[in-house]
């Protein structure tokens, strides 16, 4: 498959590296407003500097990796569903909701296979415990636990227009929540405050946070979010069930553990999302591709993305409001 | 000092126990509706059958150990401080918060030193994360995470008098959450359903639930309980602050580990509380006594005992209502 | 059973204290040549002061706790298996094997039931490590690996006089391996050199020490110890079969767990054996009063305490020679 | 670097694949008897087919992989050595230590960098062990204790040409050992038996063995070894000074667990060496690189391939003799 990749930055960069390093895939185009950006990129995984235009319509190009801001992206998946190519999409779609329904809207009416960058549920331990949820092993999921921290908080310049906390980093455990219950959750309570830096506050956003979801039937989810952590990218899941419980945990640097007088000292964990998550955007992208390649829509689709951003959106205003959120 | 202990059940055998293995103190009354196990428990720790008043109000008591029925908490409370007594009284003081400050009231007349049974504070596990929290070890705690499981839940008769899960069960995390802490709790949010069994959903009550708590200064404590778990009596507590995370987690009956072709399988937790927490009854008691001889306040006291039944009571109208709840 | 205690000491300490906490069991003389450590002992523990011969032999006793000094073990288990008692002998039997088949024939020729003090057998991890080896768990055992290592070395005056590591330290370990190989081990081999205190090389002994054991169908057991380790009391076991494996490891002091910067610390190990093996010590006791009573034999037994001298003097001859040492 | 790769086997697939997947190396000739493995592996990884003449003394090659089997290596290292070629050579270089040595004359007389391929230096684990010993993590490594367990046993007729256990399996142990102790062993004692299979045995070799070196200086290291593990592939170590211990312990597929009736169940170990020490065959590639452009000799060198070699025979003959045996 030869991608039209949009955004030279950061995540950019990785699943630009990851399609460079397929046998079975090549990076075509690389559009970015930074020319310099654009080019480096293109250049470290073979490709050329191209239009947005060229990167998501150009003939050539069987799929299109958004990577942009994300105000763009739903004008951009819009773009690549009209041009028929298959698109994977960096979370979250759009911050506002009706502007995400109306993308699904184009999507659905082009027929587009659109994957939505929920990159945990390929992480190979969260992945791993999915599978052992879905083969009974502890029967229905009925708590569901889920931690997410980051080692320290962006700058406050991504935290204005980031959306909030809720929208920006709890959004992930949404999806989770989501995957692991297998059922739409029906409520949500959250609270949250700003501890780690007060002119996240005053941005109008908080650090840290705790939500509680239920759904229908009762099952219940708990996100807990900081951002902030000394000991580096906290990322743990945990689900209880009638046959017991399965948790996956964060991954240690090395297996190497120190005994000495203050006690068993065992490594620091992966610090943070490139080095934690490195297996996981390989194999989302390889999800992307297989299904792709097969015909099929991939997951998570638009309307899994629609979804955690109704739930972030919920919390948020749960947050604002100091009460609980029903949800359609 | 010698005790008068009132309910010769389950929780008054292991108060019973701990007060006469001890080389200073003795049971001298055991009182109890039912004549023959009250006759056991004396004969079994050297005491005497009493009638509630002699093990109440006898000149030669000294403290009054009461492990009857909820229903009798406050009455013999203030019977106890009205005879002069130090009190050791096991939790909740009453299922009515208006009648737990009644009988309040009558305690700080009489100047009694009331002590109330929350006696997870005293786990060994427990109390040293505290003591390194309060050391500094984290920082101020952002995050509290409470997970409290039962091996199975109690018979239907039990929870139909139990004033329900918050009030019986999750009580204990209120208080733990208060202790951690250090700063009241101002709302509550709580959701919960019957999952394990649906009878218990039937006589009006759940079986799961989660609760988040925020305190003036925007901390946040989330906890978990469920009346089942399949891998005995789960009783962790987290911490997250701003140097770090500390934790307690489950004691396991043994070391021992075996490593076979499914993974490598650590022992069994200790089953349920009657082990998990036979060391903090005895530390507890210690407390007790400790202060007592001291002729200083125990705690926690009568206070702490209040302040988690209004977290009980407003979890439990939050889980009602649907709405959160904030607390004077 | 009413007890004679021989020996004052750390160790008469223990099981002094452990008797007078049974409630079918007394101490009714303590015996030390330091008088004021004899009084004190039977102050604490409700017994009287009393001679050797009385403590070993007055018709009032049922059993006698050997705990004093090695070189005085086989005279008084002598003594006390002809005056008709039960007897517990703290290890070793002697340092001198002559010296202790000598002894066992008077144990013999009296039937008296004489346990050896090898508590390790007892430790709960240990024997739960035994019990699932026995029910099959892992098969045969066919490597077994013992890791002992103290905290600090004994003073050099001790070191002088105690026959040396294999003989005073590792002895335990060659129980541990006989007790779990359940096959009498046929050749020893062992390395030793003084790397934690040179003055421990001049005294004609090692701090150090590697061991190997082969039995006749070719089962290994490995043993390591050190006289010294900065993070407590340092004793593991793991067996490795057919089907598996399977170890018990070190007992924190709690479950309690730091995440910080530098990694995740469990607590400190149990310091010593005080600690470690405090449960140990009293289900030693408890199975030496059970056998006592019901009219059996205790296990370790003498033969057991022979054969643990005999493969350290194997050891220690493989040392001091640079040979391999057959056992009979 | 352009390699020529000798030996399409299961290693030499590893190497190839390696090299061709880094940007600065190239797979240009692959050798082997076998036509057609010669073949496939030249297509994976971008190379031609090539004699044995050519993949060593083309002008073109710069480096040579021998993958080659063992019988073969050291006319191999003579030749690339001759050739002027950068040579990388899987262990051993022979199982006749006079051979070794001819071979390591040509290579000194001839300049030639060779690198022996004791892949487990490179773990990420255990290099992180070695980098923290180093830096004075323990002080002097006073015990080094190596545990290797293969899944399963070879085929026997691999185990019958393979020189045994000790020269075959446990000589990437005593590589460890030397690299671990930082100090030369001066004496050996070993056992071993045939107790995973007979027919091992009748072979003339043994599944399960243990070793103890010592260093002049006293230091110990203890090896375990056994053919069979039904829970993977063991591979662990520690080592133990005045300032503590250290190890580094296997590799879990995932940090799921389960915690159900029979305890908290971690996931498998990875399998065999192929998963394990993918890590440790790119991180060794990349020290022969480094070391090759830089004009370094890399290490470990012929060296320790030759000493590696000596400890094995040395415990070889001490298994055969029942003796220790010293080294010179």
């Amino acid at each position: 498959m030869r991608f039209g990749v949009i955004g030279a930055g950061r995540i950019g960069k990785i699943h630009a590296a990851n399609i460079a390093a397929r046998g079975d895939c090549e990076v075509r185009f690389v559009a970015d407003v930074d020319e310099a950006a654009a080019a480096a990129l293109a250049r470290a995984t073979g490709g050329a500097v191209g239009s947005v235009d060229e990167a998501v319509g150009a003939a050539e190009i069987d799929a299109v990796a958004i990577c942009a801001p994300t105000d763009l992206h739903a004008d951009l998946i819009e773009k690549a569903a009209r041009a028929g190519k298959a698109i994977f999409c960096e979370k979250p779609i759009d911050l506002d909701a009706a502007r995400i329904r109306r993308c699904l809207e184009v999507v659905k009416e082009t027929g587009a296979a659109l994957m939505v960058g929920f990159n945990r549920r390929f992480d190979p331990n969260f992945a791993t415990l999915k599978a052992r949820l879905a083969a009974g092993a502890i029967g229905e999921a009925e708590i569901v636990s889920i931690t997410s921290r980051d080692p320290a908080p962006p700058p406050l310049s991504y935290v204005a227009r980031s959306g909030g906390l809720f929208r920006d980093m709890m959004i992930h455990d949404f999806d989770m929540a989501r995957f692991l219950l297998d059922e739409e959750p029906v409520a949500v309570a959250a609270m949250g405050s700003a501890l780690v830096d007060p002119a996240i506050g005053e941005a109008g956003d908080v650090d840290t946070a705790a939500v509680i979801l239920e759904t229908k039937s009762g099952r219940i989810a708990q996100i807990s979010n900081s951002r902030r952590a000394s000991y580096g990218y906290d990322q743990r899941i945990e689900a209880h069930g009638a046959k017991g419980m399965i948790r996956a945990g964060n991954v240690r640097e090395t297996t190497v553990e120190f005994a000495g007088p203050q006690g068993l000292v065992a490594d620091r964990i992966q610090h943070f999302f490139l080095e934690r998550y490195a297996a996981a955007y390989r194999a989302e992208l390889d999800a992307f591709v297989t299904a792709s390649r097969a015909g099929q829509k991939p997951r998570p689709d638009g309307e899994d993305g629609l979804k955690a951003s109704l739930l972030a959106d919920a919390a948020h205003l749960s947050w604002r409001t100091g009460r609980r959120v029903a949800l359609a």
